[in-house]
């Protein structure tokens, strides 16, 4: 996506050869007419393939996929973040590890929102190294819900997260790929 | 707004007389066509004020402030709930109380994001004990920036945010006021 691309070369801060820092359009103050289009061009990507419901995890991957939703027309589901303790019995759950924090969590979707047999696109801001996307597929399966595939606005193609995925034959959508970052210069997949 | 008090009614659940589960189009599924309604009528509400970027906290009012600032053409900026040793100096901060989970976490914005003399609109799904809006609105001042008011999609009457951000002068428009949870029955304000 042409813009989305030029926008990241416009306005991201490249921080080492690993930290695209993005939070002046899309993970702390968050441009909504470029996530529209972002949200659009998900639609267009995934126009062959039916899809019953959105799943994002809190919190900037809501942005998008509610804009994902508005224009399907379809429910958007949000993992939380939880817990255990306050885990109902029944719902499904995921161990979650994030990348920028180091850290591990737990996160939660009610089985009341993804039911056997829904066809699910995931849609999230970020995919690096693949755990909050696998967490999300995981409660898919349990669910015994159908993964349609995972939308994503800027990957980062020199962690493992997209190449764990394609591996695993998930269609995997990303907006823009990241292949290198170095000395402030970004480098995009073709 | 009549579609949602309908949509309270019938999808909402009362548990005891302080919670109001609304987790099937709010807060966990999210419904983004009712969202974009809610964001058009916060537009129609604070049409005589001129915004200049909204502010919320994430997690889930995240949907509806995007669809607003979709709507006016604007930023939005979401508050993170973040650990104190990874706050920056010079950003904004506050210690919000979740009613909830009874817990208290801090809450930063970047200052590159809010600036001095910026008139901001502050956005939530809910509106109860009125912490995390005041931790918006102590952020806010910090930043020297102008609060327009506090566009609310549910607010809990019963409970004291609203009377005391109303006792302070502030502007608040909630869609939809529930004065009072009892036997399953949800009773609106005029």
């Amino acid at each position: 996506m042409k813009e989305l691309k030029e926008r990241i070369q416009r306005d991201a801060k490249v921080i080492g050869d690993t930290i695209l820092k993005v939070d002046s359009f899309l993970n702390h103050q968050i441009d909504p007419q470029l996530m529209q289009k972002a949200a659009r061009e998900f639609v267009q990507r995934f126009s062959d393939a039916p899809i019953d419901k959105i799943l994002t995890i809190e919190a900037s991957g809501i942005a998008v996929a509610i804009l994902t939703g508005l224009e399907l027309n379809k429910p958007v589901v949000f993992a939380k973040k939880a817990k255990p303790s306050t885990m109902p019995a029944g719902n499904y759950t995921a161990r979650v590890k994030s990348f920028t924090k180091n850290t591990h969590h737990d996160v939660v979707i009610s089985s009341e929102y993804i039911k056997q047999g829904d066809r699910v696109l995931i849609v999230d801001d970020f995919l690096a190294g693949g755990h909050a996307a696998c967490g999300l597929i995981e409660m898919l399966e349990q669910a015994g819900a159908q993964l349609v595939g995972v939308a994503i606005v800027i990957e980062k193609g020199f962690q493992e997260g997209g190449a764990l995925l394609r591996g695993r034959g998930i269609r995997v959508e990303s907006l823009a790929i990241v292949d290198c970052l170095q000395g402030n210069t970004i480098t995009f997949r073709e």
